[in-house]
């Protein structure tokens, strides 16, 4: 027991936990617009592929065989790995494995990677209690919902003081996801909601090393057991979220309640997912799909020499000159254009350490000069080509390929699950992952999906 | 990828997470006073007790029942009980059980329960790992010394905030007692304080529901994983703690980084940690004390009136006229007062509901005044006792029993001990663990402790 001193308490918060729990509970399935489930299903498909992967990442490895020291039980599976663990567990390596090559979706308004950490509780969850994949889709909407808005409320605050908000919102996208699946009423979603609140993930200082994507893991783990927990009859504040003391209070200075209230249940935060073609910083984005679009108008062995003028963050982010690593390459504008003018994409497989170093890409590479320009905005950028004969062309983008402007296609999306599918699972069991991921919301089975994403060996 | 804006970043603090994972990893066995060495055998005995007298709380139940849908394997103990779960999950329920009734250790300075988070991941660990009661028993002085260190830099603007500072400093003694059992080097040790630190658990806002409990359970949990992970290569920022974005300036405004790194290993936080003898808030703890020694002096049929003059935060916190259950009487400085007078102790026997029910203790309890008093300092208080006779006597506490200034004896660590054990695994039995778990830095072998701690059925 101790002081009741309090840091500027708003006691007149709205009761918003209680408020989302009964909207977790009680909203209908499917009870959004046609556009909202589309999204929903492209949010699930992309989420998959970019677990499936990173399967033999070192990441994922380190985490599965500290995992393991465990012994656990093979309730669920792990994608693009034959290993089984338990459903909490496999929430974990899930998430994680899905964050790894930072090529997940993004909620812009927050910087949120929704499906990160509620993707991969809500699968293991129903995969666990053998639900139809109508209930793993609507719990995948209103998990997202619930993470979103509470990020909205708290966002940028909370974000600019250092907490990964992925994580840090996410625990509680997963205990609402579960807390569906496990058909827990109005009261006991309040005391998942509640249970969570008090195990906020992540600290952005984090950025570059493996624990980044153990957030969206380590949240995806504390919602399911949160949800769990509240299943047989654990109690929490009912107001944890709220409250002068309750967590939006405690990690932001921020907390605009309307944006958790208002239009709840008739506005959906998935409809603005976003999900990248380039696996690479979004700020890099709109250089890269620039030089895709120049690559159809001029070959690489005629480049003299391209002038990128570029928001002045591109630079301070992502100015390396000189990568020599894959991950350098990420932080490098100037090596991932070069690759979008010579393969005309920048996946996972552009980032190898050997593509980074190829004289090839170099060559390229050291005729791209960027400038910073502060009157581009951050959504675009400004090419001028000059070919070897002296002739020139520029090209403006005003909004990125995978932005929500320009959104990628379902095509797109599924070539990108293939290609990074394919090197783990093989091309065949690649395609149908892909294709059972976008259809997830009939199936009656979720293991046809499961089963695919599984390699054999 | 984001904004760079940081909030008030001090980016000239000291690398404390290197120094203090290179104190974890190097420093001496035993290297303390003998002094130092008896409260660590004080702490771990008070904490056993503490955790085996909750073994069948409902807040244990329902923790126990969610965890065994992961169907964990029977990897180590639960005080108190016969089942056994992986190791994570023991450290998890047995750390929550030991703060269920809200009796276990305090270090005064910064208000952590600092056995909590620690002693139930090193027990854990200790019992998988087959480790010497020694090296046990150095974890824990040296993972509460890393918890309480981080406290003090923090303390009090963190816990002001509304952090519940047991739970979001206590991953780290977690991880450091568990890096320390798994003999990480320096290296690996800095790993795990890293993993860890993006994990801080516990809202101040959950006081009175299971969710406060569960906060030491939860990361000791997560200091044990961020040890697994380590010990597997899994990494993390090497200044996750001190860096601009680390955990301290995340979560305080409040960095005293001399509060780490000043005589690290030279003195000991343990020397500092108190036991509470009654089973509710220390706040009145000088009003039982009095009365209990006024008890000697007087039969209670005697009394007529006592008025207590006590600190306004007393009142505040503990002013209940009229409890109806056993959690009502913890807040009620009546009822605490009336026991100690009738039954010359305050357990959690006294705290059953049947006792703040009971018409003699309720009369007792009526003759009671307490008046609220600016000049009595927080940790002592004044009583008047008029006997039906008239006359009156006074008694001034200037520092309660269990206090740093009027520490329990060993004989009354163990009568608590066995109190609250006994009910669970039989007089014998409870007997038996307390003398294990005051010799456990002698033990070879640490199953005679955790047998002793099964009760038989």
């Amino acid at each position: 027991m101790a002081r009741n001193t309090t840091v500027q308490a708003d006691t007149a918060a709205p009761p918003v936990t209680e408020q989302l729990a009964a909207f977790v509970a009680e909203h209908p399935s499917l009870g959004w617009s046609e556009k909202v489930e589309h999204q929903a299903r492209r949010t699930f498909a992309n989420w998959v592929g970019c677990a499936v992967g990173p399967a033999e990442h070192d990441a994922v490895r380190c985490a599965l065989a500290a995992v393991q020291e465990l012994a656990p039980a093979p309730q669920a599976t792990l994608l693009g790995r034959r290993e089984r663990v338990d459903l909490a567990n496999a929430a974990l390596i899930n998430g994680l494995s899905s964050h790894t090559f930072d090529f997940d979706d993004t909620h812009l308004k927050t910087i949120i990677h929704p499906a990160g950490p509620v993707a991969p509780a809500a699968l293991a969850l129903a995969e666990h209690l053998e639900r139809p994949g109508r209930e793993l889709l609507d719990a995948l909407v209103i998990g997202i919902e619930v993470a979103c808005r509470v990020g909205n409320a708290v966002y940028p605050d909370h974000y600019d003081r250092g907490w990964h908000i992925t994580g840090s919102t996410g625990m509680l996208g997963s205990a609402a996801a579960c807390a569906r699946l496990l058909r827990l009423d109005r009261q006991q979603t309040q005391m998942a909601l509640g249970i969570a609140a008090s195990q906020p993930v992540g600290l952005r200082e984090q950025f570059g090393t493996m624990t980044k994507p153990l957030h969206p893991g380590a949240a995806a783990r504390a919602g399911l057991m949160a949800a769990l927990f509240a299943r047989h009859g654990f109690t929490a504040s009912r107001r944890a979220l709220e409250a002068p003391r309750g967590l939006l209070q405690v990690f932001s200075d921020k907390t605009d309640w309307r944006e958790i209230t208002e239009g709840l249940g008739e506005t959906w935060e998935i409809a603005l997912n976003t999900y990248k073609p380039f696996a690479c910083g979004i700020v890099i984005h709109p250089s890269i799909d620039g030089c895709i679009q120049l690559r159809e108008q001029v070959a690489a062995a005629d480049i003299e020499r391209i002038v990128l003028r570029v928001h002045p963050l591109v630079l301070e982010l992502t100015g390396k000159r000189t990568p020599q690593t894959g991950l350098e390459g990420k932080f490098s504008v100037y090596h991932s254009c070069a690759v979008g003018l010579l393969h005309g994409r920048a996946g996972e497989a552009e980032y190898a350490d050997a593509v980074v170093r190829s004289p090839e890409v170099i060559a390229l590479r050291d005729r791209i000069v960027a400038e910073p320009d502060g009157t581009i905005d951050e959504a675009g950028c400004h090419i001028t080509l000059t070919t070897r004969d002296g002739a020139s062309r520029t090209l403006r983008v005003e909004h990125a390929i995978g932005s929500l402007e320009r959104p990628m296609s379902d095509e797109a999306l599924t070539r990108k699950f293939v290609d990074q599918a394919a090197p783990v699972l093989g091309a065949a069991r690649a395609e149908a992952a892909a294709a059972a991921a976008f259809s997830i919301g009939g199936a009656a089975d979720i293991r046809t999906l499961l089963e695919a994403c599984v390699p054999q060996r």
